[in-house]
């Protein structure tokens, strides 16, 4: 089948293409880019995460050369233990993405059995027939990078999640010189970031928020609490250094926060002296005007510390009147009415909050069409593949790439599982891999299935009911009264009437004639009845006993 | 309780703040504005809508003199008929809200009973001891009204939905001079819209839209379907014009978006020649390029016709490639997902998706920050009271209003059911009345309450088991295998080893003594047993029968 030509294949389900996880594959040799997790959406029910579908690979795990980590947010890093557990290939990520893979694998007992490799921005690394070369990008984590992949069919660029910052908050910008350098050796094919193709102009630079956090810092009657994401390192820099500017303390709290911050330090990655930061509790102690707190849970979610506060359930401490908040984030799609309802319930409690919308306290880690428009122009590629987005942000970004001149017969949008071919300097479409989601709950991985989502959808609707009944083995008549219970489908004390009248109705259909098995036509009878009474349609389940 | 003073009173639960009912109160007389319902929020599973408890209103509805409609939307009219059948009292509003309001009612079969009265802005209705003037505010449906209330107590300013745009499609601005007339009288509080209170600036006219419109019919290559919400005459009269611009025939599809264009052109206020329209069936028999089609749907909802589009489902007409598709719509909070979803799969289908994101094809019909402080100016109330909003919405108005010099002290930020009170030209908070929402879902009101739900969501995340035991009459052994039934759970073809074990544990639980009711003992144990197999917690029904 792959023959001796490049394959290039975005590994998934529906969702964002290329996003999670990625292969090279030329002959008998696979390169992965990336292994990340999906959020479930907001109808899959008790769904706690989705991992790609990566059977293709498994089948020809041993092929795999390499698993290559552009940087260390959980969509590019949360499955390498899924997928370690069944590939064993050597990793091979910057410093810092490097220290948060190993807390994930030493988390899961698997570091010992892991060839974690660390490479750095400018460094060229041999993975199979694949010539890799790293350069920096600007994203919003430090030490991503984009890569430079010589293949036996030409050269591809990957560019991974990544910004044009002129003033990152670590002062290295994103390597125009080696995109340039690239373009001089005749780039084949651009994959790029496409997340704000919908974005006009130029995403503002991390720099915007340190005048935001100023005008914070300034104003705060008491004290600053900062939730995001347990990753940003960069954003835990500038808090701290407005804390430094303004004469605050700074506390980090939640584990993944407490834990990243400590190993960003020792990397160098995070700089801040000593006295500048106090464990919580000593925090507490201090005048509110002399602290800042720094937490995660910015997305709603009701176990975060964010969460808790807005409820006033957090173990260590409350929101108090006087607190600011500031939610330095953005709401992941679907999160949008939970973000939106705790920053509503943290007002209620008496704090000001101050997120997105009312203030520059965050800034996107991704180009938007300006950007997206100088990368095309350095790297000048002969085709161009839009990833890292839905459908509808590829299609934009593809009109963006046609803009500027690149052949719309060269431009391929394309989903997850699609193969791309390169051949004699061309490009073409392959075979589309079967494939989709893997959804985790729980202890357990990939025996969730749409059709089991599409059950808890159903029984979530309109709640269910259970008729047991207990016959005379020989009449069939009741012996006794027969058992309804209800879930999720009235209030108690409204039940009584509709019970009765069902046990009325299930009694009259026990008198008549049955073609079918009695248990069927029992639910068929109490669903009508029910969708008559109440035009809703619960599942009905109704066991027969006999004695 | 209520004396001799003014008390406005926003109805409803938590949400936004007298967005859908208010009510004036003075001695025994009550005024109602608007009667509108909420859309359920996604974890309010199997919700159709939500409609304000005014259950403090019809304890006292012999004292209701009237009730007053702003404008045509569902936020302020969606629960007309659930008030009339509780509350006999006489409709005031403007000619195009009547229309629409008819619809509903007779649709309800409740026409003759009730009294509808029209006015247009400009007139002056007494209602009980209010002087209500009606004067004329640009909203995103035409004949939108705000209110001057001369009360006993002193003048207020009911601002309605607006926005202030110079340049609006009917070609009626909001009414400056009746602001500034009512500001001269001296205005005692302004209750004004907080929507847009996180957006700077000016919200852009509708206008802009025009031009939008024109650069999609000269490049669409073939059809064009426009979505947007029923209610939206203006939107109809500018895809309209555009057609006629352009040479296209214009088609409505669904019931509601097409008795609504009938109403609004027999009243008037869509203005558009016969020669314009055809019928679906006569437009789909054109050549592509010579038809526009305007159908709802814009919330990504399956059933609607533009969900339908999406996955190929449609009954008149699917999807062809060379399609443009104009989504003219914002997502209402909560529906991102979906509409995101839809969008995707449109682009799937070969349609070309235009939407806010990509082109201006829809503007707000709110008031942004530097209205609102015109607003403010022009009125220069001395009280200040933000509606229309979520929390998080009213604390940004108030601070705009503190901008522009209104005093802290004299701005209060309440919620739903907190009682305002105004006697002798003061405000002051009065008591906070019980309510909340009431569900609607299926035929029922209000037979579904918040506990309900999270039975609904609980079942939804991890699903349920059923076990069914028989046992002998006498010494409790099983008298054939335990019948085991999941829904929403896991897999079938994973849950036979699960099942073979739970039924194992269920014998060997019920060789040993019981302390409580064996039923609950088992429950227990089937519990424990599968949350250590599978970490996830589906409700378990243990029944019992014997023979």
């Amino acid at each position: 089948m792959s023959g001796k030509k490049l394959r290039v294949i975005p590994l998934g389900g529906l969702g964002e293409v290329g996003k999670n996880m990625m292969a090279y594959e030329y002959g008998n040799d696979i390169m992965l880019v990336d292994t990340g997790i999906m959020f479930p959406e907001s109808d899959m029910l008790g769904v706690d995460y989705i991992i790609p579908d990566f059977q293709y690979v498994v089948e020809k795990k041993e092929n795999v050369r390499g698993i290559v980590i552009t940087h260390g947010h959980e969509d590019h890093t949360g499955a390498i233990t899924h997928v370690l557990e069944q590939i064993n290939a050597p990793v091979y990520s910057t410093r810092l993405t490097c220290g948060l893979l190993e807390v994930k694998l030493s988390k899961a007992g698997m570091l010992d059995q892991v060839q974690l490799n660390t490479v750095k921005a400018g460094d060229l690394v041999h993975i199979g027939p694949f010539k890799v070369e790293f350069f920096h990008v600007c994203h919003s984590i430090p030490d991503s990078v984009g890569l430079g992949i010589t293949t036996p069919a030409g050269l591809i660029v990957h560019s991974g999640d990544y910004k044009f910052d002129h003033t990152p908050v670590d002062n290295w910008p994103t390597d125009y010189a080696k995109l340039a350098e690239l373009a001089g050796r005749g780039v084949l094919a651009l994959f790029a970031d496409s997340t704000n193709s919908d974005k006009p102009g130029w995403t503002p630079s991390e720099r915007v928020i340190d005048s935001a956090f100023d005008e914070v810092f300034r104003s705060a009657p008491g004290r600053i609490i900062i939730a995001s994401f347990a990753s940003l390192v960069s954003r835990m820099q500038q808090v701290g250094n407005a804390a430094l500017r303004h004469g605050r303390k700074l506390a980090f709290v939640g584990t993944s926060m407490v834990e990243n911050a400590r190993m960003a330090r020792k990397l160098g990655y995070l700089d801040l002296p000593d006295e500048l930061i106090l464990p919580i509790d000593q925090a507490l102690r201090l005048d509110p005007k002399e602290i800042v707190i720094m937490s995660t849970g910015t997305q709603g979610e009701p176990t975060s510390i964010m969460g808790r506060l807005s409820t006033g359930t957090n173990r260590q401490f409350d929101i108090i009147p006087g607190d600011t908040v500031v939610l330095s984030s953005h709401p992941i799609p679907g999160n949008e009415e939970s973000v939106y309802r705790t920053i509503n319930r943290l007002f209620r409690r008496g704090a000001n909050v101050i997120y997105e919308a009312i203030a520059p306290v965050h800034v996107s880690g991704h180009a938007s069409q300006e950007e997206m428009k100088l990368l095309l122009h350095l790297v000048q590629p002969k085709y161009f593949v839009p990833i890292h987005g839905e459908l509808r942000h590829l299609h934009q970004h593809a009109n963006i790439a046609r803009q500027v001149g690149i052949p719309a017969e060269n431009i391929a949008v394309v989903e997850n599982g699609q193969v791309i071919e390169f051949e004699n300097g061309e490009m073409r479409l392959g075979e589309r891999l079967p494939g989709g989601w893997v959804f985790v709950d729980g202890a357990s991985v990939g025996d969730i299935g749409i059709s089991v989502l599409r059950e808890r959808e159903a029984i979530a609707r309109d709640g269910f009911v259970l008729v047991n009944l207990t016959l005379n083995r020989d009449s069939s008549s009741l012996v006794c009264d027969p058992e309804i219970i209800t879930r999720g489908f009235i209030y108690n004390n409204n039940v009584d009437d509709l019970v009765e009248e069902t046990r009325h109705v299930v009694s009259e259909a026990l008198k008549s004639d049955h073609n079918g098995s009695l248990q069927n036509d029992l639910q068929q009878t109490v669903k009508s009845f029910l969708y008559g009474k109440t035009k809703r349609r619960p599942m009905v389940f109704v066991t027969v006993s006999r004695e």
